[in-house]
């Protein structure tokens, strides 16, 4: 058995403080878990149900990388996230088993085409194309639990060119990250190298060339990245 | 450098007469992309514009191979589909060289959670727990374009315990194979390995433990599917 042409790469993210790599199997993201965050965008925060998209693993993105502004948008938005990185797979996970699955935790940047979004949610139509697009997942160097726990408090800031645009704190998520990783493994079987993209807070906003956007996690350091020329 | 748990196996497909296989990278699909099936969704067919959902590489299943029904739905439906795999990538690519990209053709089948796609889609949500889920990608054998070019006409049809329950000709495609190759390769840059689902035409319908559903296109021949029991 061979293959007709060569696959490509696995994608996968840094290791804090080592040379592994750690393999990147799929990327789900939860939308509005951040009651501000909810309004901005023009809806109630509630808790019933929360739902979630998905970016391919190849969209990934690592600190310090350029990404160029995307094709068919006017309006590329940054989302600063802590991200929850799967070790151990499982389904159906009860709410108390949930944070004997995670590896560790990276900061995380949910690039967004937010025109085709905004213009798919108000047409009923499928968010791919303003979520699932290339270079559309920046990821940091992960950070194994056995070094910082399982954070679930603590600053979560965005700046852009050095103004601050988000400010929040990861005890205002509205879905937690055991219960995120319950709900989540009720509707399809989590695996290793899965990762979560937890929800941005309030303050999204544009991003234009040259502008360097940084995002800081407490505990999890900073991740940078520079918006090149369009392409 | 090394890799901190496996990674995933590479997600591949069947080659036709081959014991090669094809890797896949990422899914595409196209959303009412035949006009009966746009009108028995409740919407206006039209031509402006195409859109589209992904579904994750790794959610491919063989032909002949048992679908357990998944977890979350009480609508789980078939959808009979041309299946366009990608062998040369590329982006921005004129309508008049998008055959040049395309590597051969196969039978697909869009496993779908009805009830969470028309939920997801009423509230304005991402539809990717109705479409990209475990196991939600039937592909069959791919055949090279050497061997049955680029077929753009001829029955598709899908049976359910052999009752016919979609019956179309690829003739009806709102947008061709040679469009939707151009058109999303302006939004995302096209890989070798991606699939390309072109839409299912009318006849979509549910499915239940036990089923036996099988899709046919004219020079491609057959896939079967059965359903197993619930998760």
């Amino acid at each position: 058995m061979s293959y007709v042409f060569d696959p490509a790469p696995i994608p996968s993210v840094a290791v804090d403080g080592s040379e592994d790599r750690l393999p990147v199997r799929r990327i789900f993201c939860v939308g509005r878990n951040y009651a501000a965050h909810a309004r901005e965008m023009g809806k109630d925060p509630d808790r019933d149900p929360p739902f979630f998209f998905t970016k391919p693993a190849d969209a990934v993105v690592m600190d310090g990388e350029t990404v160029t502004y995307p094709p068919e948008t006017e309006n590329f938005h940054y989302e600063a996230e802590l991200v929850a990185v799967i070790g151990t797979g499982g389904r159906n996970i009860a709410e108390a088993d949930s944070l004997s699955h995670v590896w560790g935790y990276a900061i995380g940047n949910d690039l967004t085409r937010r025109d085709l979004q905004l213009a798919a949610r108000d047409k009923g139509r499928p968010w791919d194309f303003g979520k699932a697009f290339d270079r559309s997942a920046v990821i940091g160097p992960v950070h194994p639990v056995d070094k910082v726990g399982h954070p679930d408090t603590g600053a979560i800031k965005l700046t852009v060119n050095g103004e601050v645009k988000q400010d929040a704190d990861l005890a205002e998520l509205i879905w937690s990250v055991p219960e995120i990783i319950s709900i989540l493994s009720h509707s399809i079987e989590l695996r290793p190298g899965d990762l979560i993209m937890t929800g941005t807070p309030a303050g999204v906003g544009p991003l234009v060339e040259g502008d360097v956007c940084v995002v800081s996690i407490a505990g999890l350091g900073t991740i940078e990245t520079k918006i090149g020329p369009r392409e």
